[in-house]
């Protein structure tokens, strides 16, 4: 799969996507600069009055609850309408759902009204996942079978790629699943990584339409990236520079490391 | 002092306290590095509709008013009278108190709703008293004597411990004081380093319930720490990310550096 | 040019101007790092109940609509009144005009109020032009002479020095033009460098009146510690941070470098 994840990669680094970020606080820095180093065009907007143009310009859209409000949750809804007119890929990274019933509302509604794929850790996919329908789960022996079981039935439900982050990575859609085995534990150890692995699957989903492949190729770009930062790294303040280091030069580092 | 303190470093490091942030945008990211650093569980988190919930869930609040405009202060009034109902740990960040008269208004309020931790300089706590107080500090022939009055008449008023951040930092009750010689100048040539030693103190003391001593152990590590970087870096840009990596391995570096 | 524009750094060094940032959420953090390796002292505040007060200890403003909405826009104005009635320098930095009719609609209206440095790339300057006013540039044959006539005109139309930032910079008033032809790519690969130039031109503008100087050293500074910066770095990630540890000992870099 790597040769063609890396062809992706250079899709992407030839047409410069650019990715309309409707997302948290914290991460922003982050998710902008993993995007950069990759070769994709950032844009974060999230005003009322601009939603519309900016998502007109936008070849890809990430909605990212981290850190929502009332005028976030608003800024939400526009975009995600004007990018379902537009038929551009929308992934959504559900942070903290389940954490509260606020945040399990809204991603059920962002959910409901249409996304291409879904990004979480396992908590956060089985917080998506309604109760009635939870019990189908029932030979989920342990939480990484029930999340698997949450996703699939997101994906039946919903017709969209559900990628389950975690020491494997596990990517299903309708019909398909992959696992990834790649990453390192650093990944856990750095805010807003999984927003940026969210983000890159957005760019990579803005190169190629088939989303399943888009998403585990961005998966498989990014965690081999953190593989090789984290043999570099002393922790997870120089991790987090040598990833955008390495993902930037992608094609020289997984050469070496072969 | 010491291994008390990593006696603490390491409670934060198995149980993976929840500290819950209403903090300010720029130090959001490096407020949450540096407790996901030390083995705790950052939240960031402001909205009215959540607020009760994930105090709920959360073994510390931080309240900073680095950002702070009426949506946030209305998010700091919820989540504290929450989290003084649930009696978990209130530590308060007056960042530029003084500097407004909002500001001030409004650090004064949130000390008279109760806190159990005031962490600033010298110049912010000297702020948070009253000027009738301010009367009482007849002896203080300097700034830092001026200060350390100012947290003595604080931490008597309103039962809570005080610490004051500088080239030796004071942590103050009702009945203690004490000194921290450890740190390092390049702790102020980079923004959130003070708005992070705040969060830290949360983390001690979701595992501490003597919170002067919680605050004593957290100032002790993140200066020792601070002050290992300062050895390793070439200035503030690679200080900060040398700072992540050694609070992230304390012990070791701790040990090496004996 | 160099020895004026250490001239004016030893004086930020000396004077320590605060600057007063009404910016974006992605920038917030590096720009307060920029400013802090420089020897200035940032503020972020936007609270409309606060921004006089704020408005009043500083030496300068930095307006960026980078992640603009409507309370951000009503805090550009009160604030931009305000350093207007102090006359204190007025940095702008109209991130995205263009991209949206909101954007640009805002960026208009600001440099209408008055401001005295604008700084941003080609395309941004172009969009803040009338199109009347660009039939003007007939003898423009490629975008950057294009540009070059945009910032003409504003800098004659509203009195201000105007900053194209590329490969080439140029600095232009309503009588001088230079070049600086320092700098690197990565600067492109790393978000909010643009937004960092923007904020050094405040700092040079609080101790130099002359702001096409200011301007044109606080350039010449940041693109010299880009270019050293370049040489150390093996990727956006690790260039991000030595720019920062290089601007701090800037002297000494140049003086290894020359």
């Amino acid at each position: 799969m790597l040769p063609q994840a890396i062809s992706d990669l250079s899709l992407i680094r030839s047409r410069n996507p650019i990715i309309h970020n409707v997302t948290n606080f914290v991460v922003m820095q982050t998710t902008a600069n993993v995007l950069l180093a990759i070769g994709a065009s950032p844009i974060m907007a999230h005003a009322k009055e601009e939603l519309i143009d900016i998502v007109n310009i936008a070849n890809a859209l990430v909605i990212n609850i981290g850190t929502l409000d009332e005028n976030w949750v608003q800024a939400f809804d526009l975009a995600q309408t004007q990018a379902r007119k537009r038929k551009i890929p929308i992934v959504f990274d559900p942070v903290g759902a389940g954490a509260s019933h606020y945040r399990t509302i809204v991603a059920k509604r962002i959910i409901n009204n249409g996304v291409d794929i879904i990004r979480g850790n396992p908590s956060e996919i089985m917080a998506l996942v309604n109760e009635e329908h939870k019990a189908k789960g029932v030979d989920a022996t342990h939480e990484s079978n029930a999340a698997i079981d949450s996703a699939k039935i997101l994906a039946n439900e919903y017709h969209c790629t559900v990628v389950i982050s975690g020491e494997s990575d596990v990517i299903v859609d309708s019909t398909r699943i992959t696992y990834n085995k790649h990453g390192t534990p650093l990944f856990t150890k750095v805010t807003g990584t999984g927003c940026a692995a969210t983000a890159m699957i957005a760019a990579f989903a803005a190169v190629n339409s088939d989303y399943f492949n888009a998403a585990s190729h961005a998966m498989m770009i990014y965690t081999k990236a953190g593989e090789s930062a984290a043999t570099l790294a002393q922790g997870p303040g120089s991790f987090s520079h040598k990833l955008i280091d390495i993902l930037f030069h992608f094609e020289e580092y997984d050469h070496v490391s072969k």
